[in-house]
């Protein structure tokens, strides 16, 4: 369904590849140039100046030698990646940095209010309820009208640009904007919600308008492979900022964006990180929040002896049950989005009122928290933050199964209710903020959902410890020393183990020691992680994958664990063998018809039809410049000039009487259609052109009805005679070397191939002969045919849905149709109907 | 120069993408099918018993039943890959274990000698020198007998193979025993060598090993690419169970080993890497070394205030100096390396002793590490474990400059001389230590370099830290609570810097945090990491890059951080355009000049010399076995019995009683030459052959001096017919569709496109037409001319000290000479000899 209505899924990688400079437009290129040309100037002049000086021989002058030394240095040096990185780091730092600030005191606002009016129950409902709804629904409706694109987390969407689609919206600086303010108000709200996923997405729109303004220095930023390289290190950033984690950063951005990666970006993700999770914490240091540098959620879990080893099959229980669980809150996820778009008359109701739907969540999960109300049995005081920080205590909450009479300091208190045991606030508040995360990041604003199951994980490892600690109130080990269990160290691995199975990362072992700043449970956390992995991975997408199909984004499903039917299917079995190309010595009509017919957004050009030599591949658009050229309204208008010189010579010895009323004849609309091949009429016509040229000689033309039916017949016959030319490839730009595989690989190895290159289709070639085409589509479906990823089968939403922005699939499908139709200098005859392709992809 | 003498560059990666199955042999694939028969055999039986068993309704039916179908479900999960990378996990971390464990007692028997002989120094230090150099002399004589591919640490050359290359001596069971006994001695005695290098070696064979013992069970083992992911994983944990250090572990392999790597083996590497240090770990509080499960070097820092932020300069200067001090490493080794090939009274003489080097070595270091000698001021006594635990405590030795009374508890007290500051020992040490491991390192014994580097920075930091410690006494923390300088903290930094440095990856940093288990220092770590890394990369290549150019391996190497100039040099200014190609029509008299000719593995073959259209590639063997069968014995035999048939027409009327003199003459051998086309003649005949033919039919021919010569001539004539004959392409295996760019493609995405698929060669055309050659020489020679690494060029060195053993490149070379021969069924009319292509790629 990826290649649906439009959605231009350019294989600029590949392309690009084979081109090199080909593809880009001489303005870009003319610009490039001048960039060149004025930093070669600068340099030139400095030089000049260096030397001017070298003569002067005073103390003063060796300052300024050094000084223009210095400039020099660093004129040379802005186009060093370092620079960027660094740049990238210390920008993304401060955006993490006001960002949690403003967070903060938005939190503190709600706190002070919900506070301040405690003498009436019902307006400290008010107050609790309507600040957060508030709040959302701004955001949501900044986000709707300022850009679309900035709702959601923005990781499937970086996935696919990181895969080689062009999807330009996601990165522009309305996007930066909405994303930055309407996730600041959506974590200010206190919902369920997350700032990860959103901060990859500023990460790389940062790093894109970065990108950009650096280009005014130097050419080198015009180059698009190290665009995209630079973005697989902003995505690094964004996690390494927001959880100052730059090794678990890295090691995720890589997980959830890459299928390949280059060792080559890892360093520059690593470096770019680290000075930003750097920045992020000295800037605390600074604000005088902390003393040092520390982990943000730092633990003092004892260091000697941090576990038992038989406390290890708790471990892995956590680890199993928080794979059954990632599962079923990626499918709660899905199935939440897609009841809202199948109920037609919500779906109706939602639409015309667009920010309803963020404001009932809103209200209704506000109101399920608040404190005095339900609250009091899920600790719904508290921020997520906070939340996080009770869980991770290294301290036991209960003992004997009792909620004993301990130190509750600080916001743990929360968590004790004089009527309710600690198991029953736990059990609570993980189911009810299962759903209602669950639920919140289906809302239409920037949200990521990485944090709200991190504490949710949080939570079911500290249940898991307190059943553990309650059960074995002295410890497990058995000689010598009484080493207690510790809760917080089992609420470390259920963190972990939920958010990796849900995001199907391993790497969020590496989070949360960078966030508590403690590895001592290394191997329960591997384990935990591993295993929640396995069971995730075999019931369910990653929550990313889920959004990708949802939102319908093109995609390469990956290949499961040993399924090793993949090495024993071949490409000749899922190749498409009616292969559309054109040949060398082929006429217009030729031409035509083929564009008709298919709709490959790219053609074989083989010798002949005899020999099916594969020379090349030429694109579509390509094509239908060359039939337009052939056909469209130059020559046409020059013929008919020629044609009308002919005429008045004809008919200059007829009287010119009739001059006005033929030339007013003349100047509509002249309308013709081109005939298919066989006899099949075409569909739509070529669009009508004012003749202009009429307009502008009216006086001089001396037409009359005998000649404007004539004219019609002549352009019928002219058009038949053009269409009859061998089609002149000259000025074509033509694939030379389009990917070829043959038809014994397998299809493993054409998977790889594809991710690799990030094709999009490839030609089955057997001795240079062409035999067949695979495209992404025919791999998908061999992919999915043979991984049978059960319940991950996502019926197509309604269309209509799709426009009240919960998606904004439907948008980008439109600007890239814009972007498509730019390369047209006219319609085509006739083309395929998105619809019909819709359908044909289901 | 990797292309000289027969080193066979095989890019089976993009041929085997390309082929599919065509490439293997006939036997393997049969051999795979049977397996495949056998395990569907064994399923149909099981299946049957289940069925059978159904009938029985009895309570023991309902177990067998169970029993059954777990056996069914064992059978097929044999080949999925999870089972693989537990066994593999388990496998290595036994082998870790049971090696450390014999290390352990090879160095307590040291100490108990040295310790037993206190009375008599003399004694005592002819026992603290003779044990080492008994060790490593056996470790080397050993390995140079039973597998001198063992040798070194076998890093290098996992990053070739990983890379397509095939070095098939590098994946035997010999080298196995080779590696693991050599490495366990050279451990043993004591000598600053580590265990990491070999280890990742030692894991691939584990692989490679299995792989084939589990390919008697299933299909699945016998696919190529599937086996090149599992190395890729094992490489994982080697590092993982050395170490104890799975997360580390993945990331190093792959920053050592890998350009791209696939996230799918990434999971691999995590899950085996995990289960094997798990393994490892819990093998360890199973023999009652340790209570629970801990990190292997176990520190212990205060976790409130690790360090402060006006540290941070302190730790910055360590990452510096430790990046200068890995490039001097590194430099320093090949220097030794060098020096020793270079010079020639010592190059013969070492020769003929081949284990005179590595004892004397050994003698070298260890008296002058010799405790009551040198060594009381280098803290000689300790082993390499117990300076590093040492090195990482956590309290300060030193306080205002002065070696105070402190408690010197367990080992640190060998840092403490009555005379001497503990300054000096700590320099001393870091001075003897360095030039001592980057000599230690070239003896020809199974060994690696990062334990020794190890220890070297964390003793650098130690110094840094310690003095930083006597100079803020009272820590630098300005206001409230003392928090004074933890010079154990400054350790870990250096240690990850010295040894990032030398290896150029940052994931060292990961590996400190896995072998301390403490993440406090993960900031000052990162910054120190990365900066010694920059340093480093700008001065030489990594220490596995360094031997791999030593040893000469075929390498690509890799692109430089921001030499922005890649992006534009084209391959059009690369190239190759004086193309050998063979057209489709051609006679195999052009076939032989080719071939005569040139020297390129695989050649082009295109429509027609007009056309140049390329339609595919033809390997070099290919067409020397299609040449051959023209001209080969079985043709010649058949013409030479056709002929003498003719002749014993010819000559039946002539009296018999000459048989037996002509049959003895006939037996002699019939030599025959072919003639080059210009006249020149081939240096190399074809080998004689004896004339089997006339032995077995002594009897019936008739044939005398005149028909001998006749035929001679007759031959002759016939090798020209032969020659002139259009070849016959179609039992030729062809690759028909070879990797092709266009011209303007850029230096940086050819790199790209040859790293990702592991190409070796590419051509270049233009609406396909061939109209140049890319291989892997020239695009080296392009990044070496704009990565212009200082002091990275390393001399050729002298063929002769090969032999002697240091380096194994000779023997790996005559190994593959052995199977490129094979696929020759004759030697060919004139071969490029080794020596002139070497001169040539020099």
């Amino acid at each position: 369904s990826w290649c649906l209505g439009g959605v231009q899924y350019k294989t600029w990688r590949f392309l690009s590849l084979m081109y090199g400079r080909y593809t880009q437009e001489l303005g870009v290129y003319a610009k490039e140039e001048a960039a060149r040309l004025r930093e070669s100037g600068q340099r030139r002049s400095v030089s000049r100046t260096l030397d001017l000086l070298e003569y002067d021989k005073g103390r003063c002058a060796k300052c300024r030698i050094c000084t223009v030394r210095c400039q020099k240095f660093l004129i040379s040096r802005v186009g060093e990646d370092w620079i960027f990185l660094i740049l990238l780091g210390l920008l993304m730092a401060l955006v993490s940095w006001v960002m949690d600030f403003c967070i903060a005191i938005c939190l503190q606002a709600q706190k002070w209010m919900y506070g301040g009016l405690d003498s009436n129950v019902f307006l400290q409902y008010l107050a609790w309820v309507t600040y957060p709804v508030v709040l959302i629904t701004f955001s949501a409706g900044f986000t709707q009208i300022l850009a679309p694109q900035a709702v959601g987390s923005g990781i499937p969407e970086m996935k696919t640009i990181l895969r080689g689609v062009v999807l330009k919206e996601y990165l522009t600086f309305k996007t930066f904007v909405a994303k930055v303010i309407g996730l600041t108000c959506a974590l200010g709200s206190g919902m369920p919600l997350g700032k990860e996923g959103p901060f990859v997405h500023i990460a790389s729109l940062c790093a894109a308008l970065l990108s950009k303004f650096m280009s005014l220095f130097g050419g080198i930023y015009e180059n698009e492979s190290r665009n995209i390289e630079m973005l697989a290190a902003a995505c690094a950033v964004g996690v390494g900022c927001c959880f100052a984690a730059p090794i678990g950063g890295v090691l995720f951005s890589i997980e959830v964006t890459s299928t390949f990666f280059a060792v080559r970006n890892y360093w520059r993700g690593f470096f770019a990180a680290t000075f930003s999770a750097f920045i992020f914490r000295v800037l605390a240091v600074w604000n005088r929040d902390e003393e040092t540098i520390t982990a943000l959620f730092k633990t003092s879990f004892r260091l000697d002896f941090p576990f038992d080893l038989q406390e290890l099959p708790a471990f892995a229980v956590i680890g199993i049950a928080n794979g059954f669980g990632g599962a079923l809150f990626v499918y709660l996820n899905r199935l939440i989005v897609q009841f809202m778009r199948k109920q037609k008359a919500i779906n109706r109701f939602l639409m015309k009122k667009r920010l309803l739907y963020p404001a009932l969540v809103t209200l209704l999960i506000s109101t399920l928290t608040f404190p005095p109300g339900f609250g009091q049995f899920m600790a719904g005081k508290l921020t997520q933050k906070e939340s996080l920080v009770t869980l991770l205590d290294n301290r036991t909450w209960a003992k004997q199964g009792i909620a004993e009479e301990f130190d509750y300091i600080g916001h743990s208190e929360a968590w004790k209710h004089p009527q309710v045991n600690v198991f029953v606030t736990l059990v609570l508040f993980i189911v009810m903020k299962f759903w209602m995360s669950a639920l919140a990041t289906t809302i239409p604003v920037p949200c990521g959902a990485f944090m709200p199951v991190f504490v949710i994980g949080a939570a079911f490892g500290r249940l898991v410890g307190e059943s553990m600690a309650a059960w074995f109130p002295d410890g497990i080990h058995t000689d010598g020393t009484i080493y207690p269990i510790v809760p917080g160290g089992y609420a470390v691995v259920g963190a972990a183990a939920l958010s990796g199975a849900v995001t199907h990362t391993v790497s969020t072992a590496v989070i949360v020691f960078e966030l508590t700043g403690q590895i001592s449970h290394i191997l329960p956390v591997m384990i935990a992680v591993i295993l929640a992995n396995a069971v995730a991975q075999s019931l369910q997408p990653s929550l990313y994958d889920s959004i990708i199909r949802i939102k319908k984004l093109p995609y390469l499903p990956e290949l499961g664990w040993g399924h090793h039917e993949k090495y024993n299917i071949r490409v000749e079995d899922i190749m498409v063998r009616d292969v559309r190309y054109i040949t060398l010595n082929c006429s217009y009509r030729d031409l035509h018809n083929v564009l008709l017919t298919g709709h490959l957004k790219t053609l074989a050009l083989v010798e002949s039809t005899e020999s099916m030599i594969l020379l090349g591949s030429i694109e579509r658009a390509q094509l239908q410049a060359l039939l337009s050229l052939q056909l469209g309204r130059p020559r046409r208008l020059a013929y008919i000039r020629e044609r009308a010189v002919e005429d008045k010579k004809r008919l200059s010895v007829v009287s010119n009487d009739s001059s006005e009323n033929s030339s007013h004849r003349a100047s509509q609309e002249v309308r013709f259609q081109v005939r298919g091949h066989s006899g099949q009429r075409c569909k739509k016509c070529f669009q009508p052109f004012k003749a202009h040229y009429f307009q502008s000689h009216r006086k001089k033309c001396l037409q009359n009805v005998t000649a404007e039916f004539c004219m019609s017949s002549k352009i019928t016959e002219w058009e038949e005679k053009q269409l009859d030319e061998q089609v002149n490839f000259n000025n074509c730009k033509i694939d030379p070397a389009p990917f070829q595989l043959v038809e014994r690989t397998s299809l493993h190895k054409t998977h790889t191939i594809f991710s690799l290159l990030g094709l999009d289709h490839a030609f089955v070639t057997s001795i240079g002969r062409l035999i067949g085409v695979v495209s992404l589509k025919e791999l998908r479906k061999a992919i999915e045919g043979s991984v049978t990823v059960k319940g991950a089968k996502v019926r197509p939403p309604l269309a209509s849905f799709r426009d009240s922005g919960t998606s904004s699939s439907e948008n980008e499908a439109t600007e890239l149709h814009k972007l498509w139709d730019r390369h047209k200098s006219m319609p085509l005859p006739r083309e395929h109907t998105p619809s019909e392709s819709d359908e044909k992809s289901q």
